[in-house]
């Protein structure tokens, strides 16, 4: 690769972002009734972090199916979650949703 | 160890609950403008687990000292957790906190 | 709860050790060639712990279905791991493995 | 951000990398005699994941001091690991290491 630009900058952040945010909070005990509060969570760890303009989060509740005890884990097929970073001048958006059953993780502009 | 009491099942219980949310949470992206929301999803996930019947959640601000970036990480030292569970009718509380600066986890009563 | 015991203590012990390690590693890419790795390493971390006196662990590749990428992510439901914890002289051996669809933690003995 | 390149994509993946190992494994118990097992997981975890051309892993065995019960956590400071990403024609090669006491993810060539 050759010089790195702020391009590069703000497109490496959020993959970042996305990639830390999957795996620090999945597996995190969870219900349709509890989801905001972790959804506001992750919001404030995302927008915590540097080069981040703008965080959207959305766990999606339609697949927290309750076991016998009432509640499930957050999975990665929950998230519907859009982050937007800004390095000089350039920035980027990407996000994270389902996309033929993998929860991918793409660039969109 | 001889058969299993209530007891030994809600003592059991407490300890499950605390180690997860341990490791659930240490990393989080955290700053003390954002604690009262990661407070209230660690509540919130523990909540939910079967046997609790109630949960404290208290996160020591004043080891939040930001980084360049403004922010800092959920570490163990921070954590002043205290878990109350129930089986049959054996109760136990048990709390993690710092004990010579270790984060200890203990059984109180 | 009255006075704290030695078998308290290893119980509580042995419920900490499996909820830690549940989701330390819960979400971690794997598939069957890799998956003695991630087993050793789950096991070197809950030795390392205090009280702790035998680790087994054992993950099931069968449910390691590999993605259109070719791996999967550790989950709950393919734990089976058993801890053995000691304070004074009262033991405790704990697992956790599926129990009808649920990765259930429970006392053996 | 006008169209998305190839090189978008290797930078874009490489942070995704780093972001996930980095919540995955910090804060696992870990002690020097232990090191070597962690980085065979990390780096076999990396290693399953799409785009991925090569992976170095080293964790920092002289922050690894032990607390009283002769142990620690992994920390982002012990991190110096390397990625590097290829989508088409386009590589990427990036990294996290220690930075004036921060752990930087920053991108090499």
């Amino acid at each position: 690769m050759s010089n790195i630009t702020d391009r590069d900058k703000a497109v490496f952040e959020a993959g970042i972002k996305l990639g830390a945010m999957y795996h620090q909070f999945v597996g995190t005990p969870i219900s349709r009734k509890t989801a905001d509060k972790v959804e506001d969570a992750i919001k404030s760890a995302i927008s915590l972090q540097p080069y981040i303009t703008n965080v959207e989060v959305h766990l999606d509740r339609t697949l927290m199916n309750p076991n016998e005890y009432g509640y499930t884990e957050l999975t990665g097929s929950m998230f519907n979650v859009t982050v937007e970073t800004q390095v000089g001048n350039e920035k980027c958006k990407a996000k994270i949703e389902m996309d033929n059953g993998y929860p991918l993780m793409k660039l969109i502009e």
